[in-house]
């Protein structure tokens, strides 16, 4: 295959054309409100199938910007999702980008619960935070069963949630709860996602307001 | 579906387990030199297709961690890969791990030559680090077509590649450039990778070791 001269700033256009052009082939048509997200969902990821497992609640893109808008925080439950949001961005409106899982705390606690550090970092940032927090979850499906044990308390209201934690254990149950939960949210159904694609869904929320 | 109770310390045997029988289930038989490398990808992008699609040169495996116990220093083309690497665990063997994206200086001389901040951060790393270098590449084809065109001008040999960029430009043809060039090296062809990815085989290769 041949390398094709692209200028730098060019590539990311290059590539939403070809990803364009893809879905056609397939037949798929996104929704408008939800096409960015989507398609920086597939852009780094290169896999379509984001196109057909996002699951949006109602307005999710406007209502998540809107947060931001008005100063939200992030807290993401890896330190690679954080590294990769924007966060230069998201300050512009206000809002910083939390981790808490190498909180010495946070490990403490879990190891006495016996549960995980994600589950852990999830209460640490409800207890912590004072402000509406954007969650960011790309790793671990405890960081949701954690937020949807706290809603169901009534302990805590996220105001947004992005469920897209990648694996085999209990990763399909726990974004079950979320979309089943009162809060709006974009869950990715299935196994897939990551950290990279919680990354690249908090981006294509900033850099389209 | 339900939740399973497991315990923090079993989730990724429990997961191992998975994937392993998913793989039998689908008559995939992984090479056993090149087997925990292949499971970590999967068991981070919850993508079976690793299992088909990763290449490895001769002693692929072996040869990388021979380059890691010996001190080799390793570097990323994005920040979110460099904080996925265990540097912990690197740093037990004088390794380092370098990303050279955010430099300004390397963004001066990208925008002047009108090529990729990665292009221009692989050559500001075959400069500066006088030890050998595994590169792991995670997002930019242009980084890999950078490693090529120094081995090809015989300016500069990477001790180890792992190409693993993803996306829909120039990703196949410059990973398609480092299997074929005289390097020793770890590559998923087609479009998929990705940050994630990358982190996933260091840190395969830094467990097994």
């Amino acid at each position: 295959m041949e390398l094709e001269y692209v200028l730098p700033g060019d590539i990311e256009k290059r590539s939403f054309e070809i990803i364009d052009a893809e879905l056609k082939n397939n037949g798929i048509h996104l929704d408008d409100k939800n096409r960015l997200v989507i398609m920086r969902a597939i852009h780094t990821s290169a896999d379509l199938e984001y196109a057909r497992t996002l699951r949006f609640s109602e307005d999710a893109v406007a209502k998540a910007q809107e947060l931001i808008k008005n100063g939200a925080d992030i807290v993401t439950d890896t330190n690679m999702a954080l590294s990769g949001i924007s966060k230069k961005t998201l300050a512009r409106y206000g809002g910083e980008v939390h981790c808490f899982m190498a909180d010495p705390e946070v490990a403490a606690k879990a190891s006495e619960m016996q549960v995980t550090r994600a589950y852990i970092s999830m209460r640490k940032a409800a207890e912590t935070i004072k402000k509406p927090v954007i969650f960011a979850i790309g790793n671990a499906p405890t960081a949701l069963v954690s937020l949807h044990e706290m809603m169901e308390e009534g302990s805590y209201q996220p105001a947004f949630v992005i469920g897209v934690p990648v694996g085999f254990v209990n990763v399909v149950a726990a974004k079950e709860l979320i979309v089943n939960d009162k809060v709006d949210s974009i869950v990715n159904i299935g196994r897939k996602g990551g950290s990279n694609i919680a990354a690249a869904i908090v981006n294509a929320l900033l850099y389209t307001i």
